[in-house]
Parts: structure tokens; sequence; C-alpha cells
């Protein structure tokens, strides 16, 4: 067995410790795959004291990241840290050294993908990141290598773990956003800091990495329409059960080719009512879900852990192992890092939000007299959204608000928006409208 | 861009034709992958005659498979003829000029796969066979690559789409499985010729295959216990679900490490009953879907069309994506074939399907007297079988036959074998009884 690569770690926190793990306990499967071993040799961390439950002897471990990649033993560097800007200049100067770099740090690449695959072309190498999209789900192998020879249709799922999860308590429970949030930061499935996942914003980068990848787009992040779940209420996630659907926070995108053959890509983030009966609607707590279309292979799903120290450390060691063949064989740049060569990259236009015409679901909160509900069909017609159907949710007693829920007929974003702005200002009206888009057949 | 490289096909039937009609439809997007076009330049077949609906103006089409292979415009030889004898003949004078082949045929895989994969290593090239399992599902690179940082425990699924078709139609229409094949047979879900489906014969080529590549062990085909859906009724079907299960054929595989540390592997194919609430039970008609669990992904799940003319090109294609990559930089071998290296590839014995434990439904046939179902109950409890839940459907007038439907708690298969057989012998018990296994957590 030929001579050991070794592996330069920053950053060891929840993915890293996992990382660590991984290549000690299966040290001897990867060697067996490999032909010769993947050895941690370095990990760089500002704090040199908390116990990971992990077995550094025989590792050099201080907080010295610039250190650690340029040092010569460290063929290969895993970024952990996250955030933007100590991560981008490890990366970058991992990259203009040659050596190739592992991450998750899907934020990064969202916002600065360009000039972090443009620096490993130059320095002659690669970057990898399978766990920023899906976690241990080999999800970005599969599009860019396994559906190849498809043009991609569609790429849409469930690739936030932590919004997956509050969802599906509060649907199980019946128990209010907050409190169900409150809980998952107890229990460790959302951050202190919930922001990044609730509001969408995770998912917003993560589909942007797979819209780019999908259609040889560029990475458009800032532009991506993103709604979190934080106005969602158990209310709408029975109503959804009774229209025989779900609620998801779906990530979406899609491609467009207009009659005179331009292509424009549909991205967005928001919750969604997919049917009940889909596979999608059956992945529950903090399992992931991808949904990929091609024009040839057709629907296929890969489904797996979106987050959690091991199954992201699997995405991890596994773009370790796939570099270090490449290291080993002096090969770099086999496969481009978005699956179309970086002069194919094209700006693709997104399609406004407000070109998208779909079903919705629409809960009102109105006070319960009769002419209300007359009022919100009358500006719903004036605005050509016809309704499919109508439950009032109980009865309220005399000037009380009530719930009326309503799923409409395919409707223009732009008309429904305009009708909801006309009918949030009805003085009967005494909370804002919330309105779930439905994708019946994705 | 850079030149072409040469694609030969050897075999224009479905999957053949689907793949000239890929790498036309699709010939711009493969090179803004590669770089470069990958195109179809010689076909061979014994039928010229017959229309398949694709153009090959331009590309050489005769009936000389041997000079297609030596052909030095042909740099990547496609195998889509199935069988054994020349198609074995085809790869081996292919592999042995150093030309990489792709592949569908999985039954020659599971059973001289060996020779093949060494005639690609000591030709300095590559055999690959994306398409053998799950259609155009991309599992076998998820398995080989991107879950390479795992000891993988278990690999099992619906990897047959007739014998999921069949189940399907059986459950929803409640008609007889020989009724339901001949209409599959009418629509073109069956082959004329079903056996090697509905016996469960290719689903075992496709578990073998699965099973060496998930444990780096040897193929081992001829051992693999194997059970079809011949036997299947409705009634069963029915049953199941009263219980909470659904019955799906299914190709298992898992390693057990014993207690001194040898592994040893389950490799089986049998009807099995489900929980109805997991993702797999839900996976109706001609779909695939197959299951990997590893120590550090957990489980994951990847979900496609199994069979058909685009989906099985989408991975064939794939495949010579990959391998265009390889020859156009001079790299063979870049991954081992079934994950590990060869010399890795250790003999792992087979757990013998009478060491299996598992919870059983049965379903005995037997004239309706009371002293029959105490004669069945005394028979199972002196072979320590404990009976968990008893049905009997409906009630015969005196001398007729009834169906006994029984859950078992965890039983010993020798045990089980052993008491059926003693059962069945029973006077009143007037035809055999059927066993369906049942995997609550697989």
């Amino acid at each position: 067995m030929s001579e050991a690569l070794g592996v330069g770690l920053i950053g060891l926190g929840t993915i890293g410790t996992g990382v660590a793990k991984v290549l000690a306990s299966n040290a001897e499967v990867i060697a067996q795959r490999l032909g010769f071993p993947l050895r941690l040799v370095r990990v760089a961390d500002l704090d040199l004291e908390r116990d990971r439950g992990v077995d550094l002897s025989g590792v050099r471990f201080d907080a010295d990241a610039e250190g650690l990649v340029d040092d010569l033993g460290v063929h290969l560097v895993v970024e952990l840290i996250g955030g933007y800007g100590p991560a981008r200049q490890l990366m970058l100067r991992a990259l203009e050294r040659g050596k190739p770099v592992v991450t998750a740090n899907k934020a990064l690449l969202a916002l600065h993908g360009a000039e972090i695959f443009a620096a490993a072309r130059s320095g002659g190498t690669d970057v990898a990141f399978e766990a920023a999209v899906g976690g241990g789900i080999p999800i970005l192998r599969a599009l860019r290598e396994g559906l190849a020879a498809n043009r991609i249709q569609s790429v849409h799922g469930i690739i936030n773990g932590t919004t997956n999860y509050v969802l599906t308590q509060m649907e199980e429970g019946g128990e209010p956003f907050e409190v169900v949030l409150k809980r998952a930061q107890e229990l460790g499935y959302a951050e202190a800091d919930p922001t990044f996942d609730v509001d969408g914003i995770d998912a917003a980068h993560k589909i942007t990495l797979l819209a780019a990848m999908a259609f040889g787009a560029e990475l458009t992040f800032k532009e991506v329409p993103t709604e979190g779940i934080g106005n969602i209420q158990p209310l709408d996630l029975e109503a959804a059960r009774e229209f025989g659907y779900r609620v998801k926070l779906l990530g979406i995108t899609k491609l467009r080719t207009e009659a005179d053959g331009t292509e424009r890509v549909e991205v967005r983030v928001h919750p969604t009512m997919i049917p009940a009966a889909s596979l999608l609607a059956k992945v529950d707590g903090a399992m992931n879900a991808v949904e990929v279309s091609g024009d040839a292979v057709g629907p296929t799903l890969y489904y797996g852990a979106g987050a959690g120290e091991l199954p992201t450390a699997s995405a991890v060691v596994g773009d370790l192992i796939e570099l270090a063949r490449d290291v080993r064989s002096g090969r770099a740049g086999r496969v481009p890092p978005l699956s179309y060569l970086p002069e194919e990259l094209v700006p693709k236009p997104l399609v406004p939000l407000g070109e998208l015409h779909a079903r919705c679901y629409l809960c009102f909160t109105a006070l319960d007299r009769p002419r209300v509900l007359s009022h919100i069909g009358g500006i719903l017609g004036e605005h050509e959204i016809s309704i499919e159907s109508v439950i009032q949710k109980g009865r309220g007693h005399s000037g009380e608000s009530v719930p009326v829920v309503m799923l409409t007929h395919p409707a223009g974003e732009s008309a429904v928006r305009l009708a909801l702005e006309e009918i949030d200002r009805l003085p009967d009206v005494t909370a804002p409208t919330r309105l779930i888009r439905i994708e019946e057949d994705l």
C-alpha cells in the first residue's frame, strides 16, 4: 500500500468533529477503497480546550489555520468554520497553493462561488462541497455526474432539516411555531439564532447552488425570492391535511424555455402545499429529500439526513476520498464544480415571482359578518382569481375574528398579491392574510 | 472545443435505441459538460431493418459487432445485447484492446463479473454498469463514491419494476397474479417470458452486484436464496394492509459481524412485508427505490424509474460521459468497479437463509374444522414459534377450505420451514401454506 495523504481540518465544531471521527473509525475501509491511507495530520480551531470526545493523539492541534494551509504535510484542506471572511481567505490561500479544498459552506459558495471556483481553476486544483446541500445525501454527485446525460428540468425538495422538523412537530402536536421552535432549540435541532433556517435563507443558499449546477446558470443568491415558515400556523397545516396536502418548506428551481428558445430559471424558497400522497410529503422530522427531473431519466428522488455530525461528515470524507484519488494521480479538474465548464456557464435571467401561476391556499382572518366573505370574493373576482373551495373554521361570536380558508384555481402571483393588499385593508379583516402556494405536479 | 470521441453501440433494442436518442438530442449539453462532443459513430445489430424511430444518418450500421469493437474510430464501446455468450466475448475483446465498455448486463456481471473486471484491469481500462441496477437511478455511483466514507451496513430495495408493477396492480384491483401478469405483458411491463422477473432472478442478479459493492465481498449469485412473487395472492396483499404492512419484492443484503470479528453477508430476494408508513412502501408501479444505510450517513434512499428506454439510457450515457473524461485524460481505473480494490475483495460467507430470524406472515388453507387450528397451533408451539395474531377470513360451509392468516413473533427460518412441512401434511390442510417474511426495521 502506498504512502498516506495528509488531511488538514480547519474548524473543530460539530461537523469537524464528525470528520475526525469518521477518518479514524473508517480508516481501514477508506484505505481499502483508495489503495492508500487518508490521515488527519493537523487541526486548527480557536477553542483548544473543549472536549469533543475525539482522540487527536498524533495530530497537531493549534489555532494556526494559515500555518495548517501552508503545512507541506497537509495535502487536502477541509474548511468547516463557516461564515464569509476568514473561511474565504483560507480557501483562496489553499487553492492558490494548489491544495484541494473540501467545504460545507453553502453561504460562502452561494455568494462567492464564482471567485472560489476560479481560484481552484487557476491553482490547478479542486473545491468539493457535497456536504453543502442535503447533508449526507450524495445529491450533488448525482446531479453533476449520475444525471449528466440529461437536460435537467427541475430540482426541488426539502433542503433544510430545522424547518422540516418544526413543521412536522407543529403538525403532530397542533402547537404554534414559537413553542415548537423553542423546544427545537433546546433539543439542538435549531440554532440559538435560528434566522438563517426559519427565514429560508439556508434553503435559498442551497437552491442557488442546485440551480446553477442543474442549468449551467450563474449563481444568483441575492435575487432568489425567499419566504420562511415564521407565519405558518397549526390551522394551516390542519387545513392542508383536509384538502389532501401537506405543507413543506421547499427550495424549487425549474428551467423555463420560451417560444423563442431563450431560457430563464425559476428559483424560489417558500412554504408549499404538496399532495399528501407524494413521496416528499412523507419526509418528516429533520430528514431531507430532493427530487430531480431530467428529460431522459424522468423524476428521481434522493433522501437522507440533511444535517448532523456524522451524516455531514460522510459527505465531507466522501469528497476527500474523491479528491485524494486526483491528488495521487496528479489530475485535477476532472468534473467542473457546477457540472458545466466555466465558459459554458451563462447568466440565465430569473423568472420574477410575479409571473408565477399557481393554485393558492389563502387564510383570511375576518370578523364574522356575512358581508366580509362577499367583499373578499368580490375583490378576488376583480383580479380574475376564482375560488375552488372554502372552509370556514368555527363560527365566532358576534364581533370575534374567525379564520376563513380558501383554495383558488390557478392564478397569477401578481394578481394574488394585489388582491391580498386590498383585502387586508378591509376594516373587517383583522390580520394579514396568509398565502401558501400549491404545487400539484412539481 | 477539442475533437469528439467516438461511441460504438452493440445492440439496438429498447435501451440501445434510447442511447442513440439521448446522444443525439442532448449532444450540446454533453459537450458543454465534457469540453468535447461524444459522437455515436457505429452501431451493430442483427436486425438492420426494423424502424426504431431514431435517425442514424452518418452512423455506420451493420451486423459486424467484432468489426465495431476493432474500429479505430470507436473509443468507447456500449454492450446492450444482453445474455452471456456473445456479450461476454465482445466485452472481453474490447477490454483487451484497452477500450472502456459500458453495459447494462447485470446477468453477465453477476455471473462473470470477476473475469470481466480482471480483463478491464489488465487492458488498462474500465467497465461501467450504472444501468445494470435501478435503471436511471445513479445508485451505484452513490454506493461506490458518494458513500465511500462509510462502512455500509445494509442495502435493500425494490429493484425489479415488473414485479412491483404486478404487485401494485394486484393490490389495487384485487385480481390474481396470472390475470395481472397477462395484462402487464400486453402493456409491455413484462416480457413474453417473464421468468427472470417474476421468479426474482433479475433482482438476485442486482442484489449480488450491490452486495459485492457494499461489502467488498465476492460475487455470489449462485448462492443467493431467491423467491419470486408467483405464489402471492390478493388475499395476502389485503391481509398485509390490515396488519399495517405492504408486500414488496425486495432484494436485501446486510453485513453481519460476529462476536469474533468475522464477517458474513446476508443476501436474499423474496416478497417482504414492510411497514405501510415507510417510504419504500409508497413506491408503486414500475418505479424502483433502494435504501442504503451506512455507519456515518445513516439511512439514505434513492428513487426513480428502474427500467425503460430513456431512463436506462440516462445511466448508460452518464457512464459514457464519465469514461470519456478518463479516455481523454489518459487515466483509467479511477474507481474500482466494485468500490474496493481487487486485492481487498474477500470471499465473505453468506448467512444461510435457515439462520434468518424474523416475524412471519403465514396463510394456511384448511378445512374449517375446529381441531385444525389447534393442530396448527400445536405444531408451531412444538417448534417454539409463537403466534402474535390470527385472522380467519370468512367462514366456509362444512367441508369447504378457508384461509387462516397469522402473524408470528420472531422465529427462526429453519423452525418455520420444519413446522410448515408438518402442517402441510395434515389431512385438513388443503393447499401449501404461504410464508411472507416481515422486515420491521430494515
